[in-house]
């Protein structure tokens, strides 16, 4: 779609390719910073050299500043900060990992911080001292002049991760009066607006929002009419309240690029636009994956003793679990004594089990997240599951009852087949029933789902493969 | 930032907060489609109330509409699309789930189709039917007009899941001799514009990208400036051959609302959009927890046979490792044929060796999945899980030592917190490493790491349990 048929010659087909993501001195061919830059970087810093450090980092995008802040070791970031202290500029902030950001504002002074946050608009301004402790936040919101401290400890007072933290107040909001021309002379003439702004929401005299209109319609449409008649009135008001998880299943279902934010009484108090929402969605995303395996919600820049706390927990929780799995077996002991083979076997059956769990839980745990999995539909699901499980425990249980009938005995082979099918259905009957329990419960079914699948799938390993054993005579 | 300070009554504030999401017939508080409200819909279906259903369905919204296909049964889903022809709209089946639409796609006539990808923008066209087969595909393409199917036949020659195919090829491109006037006065002259677009690309005669113009910044600029005096040049191109994970980086990274994609020549070819990008997003931090567990790359709507191969394959991988496991274990017989305690406690030795590399794996996993764990960090991060698995390993030995010293013998006590503590290490290890090594391989780490971090953890923990028991002379 282009006003003027532009490309007029053949000549540009045999130009070369252009290097869009070509290597450089500092970036790799997949726009990562290269080990070698970092290194010359930290070199720099260890020799106190910070002209050659400032001349390195000067020409990197902001986004990259904020990449080489967290590839550089711990105890080098604040003299990079001081080094390179001119270009640490909003961008450089708000893409900072959460935790480094935490760790570097914390070891810098009050006035700096404010400084630095003065720049900020207020959602990122937030983020960036929501993590600190009170002390360190009154220090810093002191230096602040009173409008911006005002925003900042408003925002403050909405819980954690929701649309209140979350939202900008600058955005452009209009009477419903205004006429296409009247909006378009406002905003040339006006200098305090956002500096980028993607849609603009047209107000009632209460200052409730009764439409959106997007830039582009504006632009297209003709000085005289009224906005009334270009806007879109079915628009997606996110009560300030709103979990941020919400927030951006609402942004993706609607496909929306920026939304209202309204309080109590329905007014217009802010905006939240779709680049902070990517944030969100990456992060709530992945986040399952994490809290399944039982790593909190760290990443790689957790400090040590957080990660510790988050990770001990989990990992003593399965030692309880797999002590309810000892008892099982300490009671087939006799068995085991009889014959050793089962001491050799078990493991599998429990092991398998546990797969078959984790694949249907994790499948599970993301179409609750996606809000796929719902009172509407969690029977079809649990049939579905079941069905899968039916034919993955007869693969599965005919492998391994083969082998174990040509190396043991073709009794012991039935046994660990029969105990297979068996704890492969019951993981998949766990592996659906136990997000889904978690979640009628209101509790995130990613947190804990994973400790009691493994503990349902490995007891029920052991005991339906020692407990058949002991059935059919083998260990009589 | 208004206009007018608007809001001049005190009154407001006293009135009833605003149902933003209120419960209604069709929804409940969460914004989900009510389990009775399907139902009927169902009902009526199979009741052949097609009026009824229409009724019903009308004033849904179009994402609403997508979401009921998806809670509606298999069966039931070509009959409501047929209750409901006329609200078939664009961008109920853009959101439609893939393995619905699919489905869905390949029940109706070609020409039906056809009537819906021409109403499509290029890249939904392509995604609705660039997984049907070669055969399908043709038939619905020989129905289109020839510009569209030219369209959709060149995206479809992009590889899958490349910028080529999620592109837009709707777009405003201008030369760079035009002012904000006349940019303003072609977009309001130009009937053919896409219906939503953010930004405006400038072109050279070359039709290559030399920078983009934000819609807000051309409403605020007078008509007389150049557009070469308020475009940034500085601008994210994206190759046309670029994966859409790397795509997907590339915006959350550097916030973009759109970004041009260039062909090898460097022209620009089309545009992709942050609302494309959210899914993809979505979809790529998703995927991870479902293909470390096995469960491939499958939801809630895979068809049963897919889910079956998918997750089989993983359970026969298990099952080998599991035997690797038993191997150890049956070189041990003798020992525990002696001490059959060991049997009892050995599988606690391995499942929690197992879960700490799961930890620390979806830790490692997500940080390659983010660009966040490079060549650059790799000996700081394997470090910093070290001395996190020495914390754990530590607490975690103390427990279970003390717990067998008291209920088994001390010795014994001994040995499992030493197995304990050499598993948890051998996990941490494993688990950076393992992953790493898979990206060194350009493979993704999250698809089978998995099974390599459990079969080492397993094995050691019967190995360094077993062979210290038997090293202390426990059964000897």
């Amino acid at each position: 779609m282009t006003p003027e048929q532009l490309d007029d010659t053949g000549v540009a087909e045999a130009e070369a390719a252009p290097e869009t993501s070509p290597e450089s001195a500092s970036h790799d061919g997949e726009n990562r910073l290269k080990p070698e830059f970092c290194r010359s970087v930290q070199e720099a810093l260890r020799d106190e050299d910070y002209d050659r450090v400032y001349d390195l980092v000067e020409p990197l995008h902001p986004a990259d500043i904020a990449d080489l802040f967290e590839l550089t070791d711990d105890d080098l970031r604040p003299e990079l900060a001081i080094a390179i202290r001119d270009l640490m500029g909003v961008e450089v902030i708000a893409e900072l990992n959460d935790w480094v950001r935490e760790a570097l504002v914390e070891r810098l002074p009050a006035d700096v911080v404010a400084e630095i946050a003065e720049q900020l608009e207020t959602d990122d301004a937030v983020a960036m001292i929501e993590d600190l402790d009170r002390e360190d936040q009154r220090a810093i919101l002191a230096e602040l002049d009173p409008e911006d401290r005002a925003a900042i400890e408003a925002a403050l007072a909405y819980p954690d991760e929701s649309a209140g933290r979350l939202m900008s107040r600058d955005f452009v909001a209009v009477p419903e009066h205004m006429t296409v021309g009247d909006l378009i002379d406002f905003l040339r003439d006006n200098r305090e607006l956002p500096t980028e702004f993607w849609e603009v929401f047209i107000v009632d005299p209460r200052h409730r929002p009764i439409g959106t209109c997007a830039l582009s319609w504006i632009l297209r449409t003709p000085r005289s009419i009224k906005l009334t008649d270009v806007m879109m009135r079915d628009q997606s008001l996110i009560p300030v309240g709103m979990d941020q998880e919400e927030v951006a299943l609402r942004f993706q279902k609607y496909a929306l690029i920026s939304a209202a934010v309204v309080d109590e009484a329905g007014r217009l108090v802010g905006q939240i636009t779709v680049d902070d929402i990517v944030h969100i969605i990456q992060e709530e995303a992945g986040e399952d994956v994490l809290l399944l395996s039982g790593a909190g919600e760290g990443d790689i820049y957790e400090p040590i003793r957080d990660a510790y706390s988050a990770r001990v927990r989990w990992l003593i929780a399965n030692l309880g679990t797999a002590m309810i799995a000892s008892f099982i077996i300490a009671f087939f002991d006799a068995a085991i004594e009889k014959l050793v083979a089962l001491a050799i076997l078990m493991p599998i059956v429990a092991s398998i089990g546990g797969n078959a769990g984790t694949q249907t839980m994790a499948v599970s745990v993301r179409a609750i997240a996606m809000n796929q999995l719902t009172r509407a539909n969690t029977r079809r699901i649990l049939w579905r599951e079941i069905r899968v499980a039916m034919l993955n425990g007869g693969t599965v249980a005919l492998l391994i009852g083969m082998g174990t009938a040509v190396i043991f005995s073709p009794m012991l082979g039935a046994v660990i087949a029969s105990a297979v099918i068996i704890n492969i259905m019951t993981a998949g009957l766990a592996g659906v029933l136990v997000p889904v329990l978690f979640d009628r419960l209101e509790q995130d079914p990613a947190v804990a789902s994973s400790v009691f699948v493994t503990m349902i799938t490995d007891s029920m390993g052991f005991f339906a493969f020692l407990g058949l054993a002991v059935v059919c005579g083998l260990a009589g």
